[in-house]
């Protein structure tokens, strides 16, 4: 794989340790584990407000990482703390949403809370794919108060890796949503010319890969084709995957294709 | 690309024409286009009893689509009908649930209804993946009736294409969900060997390449090598991109991928 290529992706490869064989796999076990971890002194924090994530300066931009202990009150860790893997010197880590409180005491200390697009922006290695599973995480929560089968409310399990409803009759556990899209890059037959797209929202001179969203009942690259007849008209012939990303805005999994149009581009 | 590859997923390409020049792309247009053909005499329906797809043999297995007017009462074509696409004739074609005595009158017909996975396996062609969209679509609709931000009641909207809360002050608009999951085969270094898993729930000698959902923050290719961490303890070098097809149970996309590992495997 092309290092320079999968660098160009804004959240590369994920900075935590998400699996084995310092987490249990699944269960209970997995479960005490977490709650554990979750008020174990060491564990660390990234606070979020307002979906922005706490930087400071450092003297670089750098992840707001702190101890349950570091902000007296506030920080609401018991609902809405989402674990997010282990750091390389062994500590688990959260990120959890804080109350208005919290969030002017940090600002004091010249911590800012920054959306994610912008944070990506300035995260080098692993840290914006943290930011990006942290948004997710918090922003599903916070968009799933009640049961879509029944209508009670739901509660957060597992360190935030999932919700069950609350009703007994009904408890249904729900998992965090991630919704494909494809995005494309269309070549014309002779190789000379590409198609990129551009919104009428867009500032400046931005232009854009086509993009949608997947449906049910479609492969990514049947969905490559609908797309590219919904909103250009264009026919493709092969389609080749080419890499993904997360996109967190709110929970999409970006996957990047080459398209080849049956014929040469004509702009219109 | 391979057709015999490409041919033996159980979903291949869609078997109706899902997008434009005869369907409006979008907003008003599209929703009162949906409308006039959901009443519209010619429109075939693919009827659904408890997730099961209407078939019969005619003498081959064969999906049983009907009119409206075929069923003079029960075909509760209001509420559930979901739009599958267009048919090479230009008909527009849904699928919908029917009640009980409608399922015995068709019963009666030597209309039989049999389940998605069964059915694909009988049928060629495009229509499995008719039936894995319908499936996925109607599954969806009945799982979601209340609102995850508010808990109160949702109707579909666009032909089931989307869900939207009664509540006026709410008004979120919900669309289907699609869960994206890695299905990979593990070579060994050596070329020699793979790694295949078996449930103990599995029927007989059955094995499968190992798989599991994605989790948000992660790319496809991250996902394969925590799944394969997870699941095997089996650490992997490059991962490649290979096929995708939809899978109806219940809306899930499966993503196959080799993985090749950094060793030999070895039998423990």
């Amino acid at each position: 794989m092309n290092k320079n290529i999968k660098d160009s992706t804004k959240f590369p490869v994920h900075g935590l340790d998400r699996e084995g064989p310092r987490i249990p796999y699944t269960g209970s076990l997995l479960d005490h584990w977490l709650e554990s971890h979750r008020h174990h002194p060491d564990t660390r924090y990234l606070p979020f407000w307002d979906l922005g994530v706490a930087m400071c300066r450092n003297p670089d931009p750098e992840l707001y990482w702190c101890r349950g202990r570091d902000l007296s009150d506030g920080l609401a860790i018991d609902d809405t703390a989402v674990f997010l893997g282990i750091s390389d010197d062994g500590v688990a880590c959260f990120a959890t949403l804080i109350d208005e409180a919290t969030q002017r005491k940090l600002e004091v200390q010249n911590v800012g809370f920054v959306d994610a697009r912008s944070a990506a922006a300035q995260l080098e290695d692993g840290r914006a794919a943290i930011v990006a599973q942290a948004r997710s995480l918090l922003n599903w929560h916070s968009q799933n108060p009640f049961c879509t089968r029944c209508g009670s409310r739901t509660s957060p399990q597992m360190a935030g890796s999932q919700r069950a409803c609350t009703d007994t009759d009904c408890g249904v556990v729900i998992f965090p949503r991630i919704d494909p899209v494809v995005i494309m890059l269309v070549v014309s037959a002779d190789g000379e010319h590409c198609l990129l797209g551009r919104n009428p929202g867009y500032p400046g001179r931005l232009v854009s890969a086509l993009a949608g969203y997947m449906e049910p009942g479609e492969s990514i690259e049947e969905a490559v084709r609908r797309e590219l007849l919904e909103e250009a008209g264009v026919s493709v012939k092969a389609v080749r995957y080419f890499t993904s990303q997360p996109w967190p805005f709110p929970a999409t999994l970006m996957i990047g294709c080459f398209a080849m149009a049956e014929d040469r581009l004509h702009i219109t």
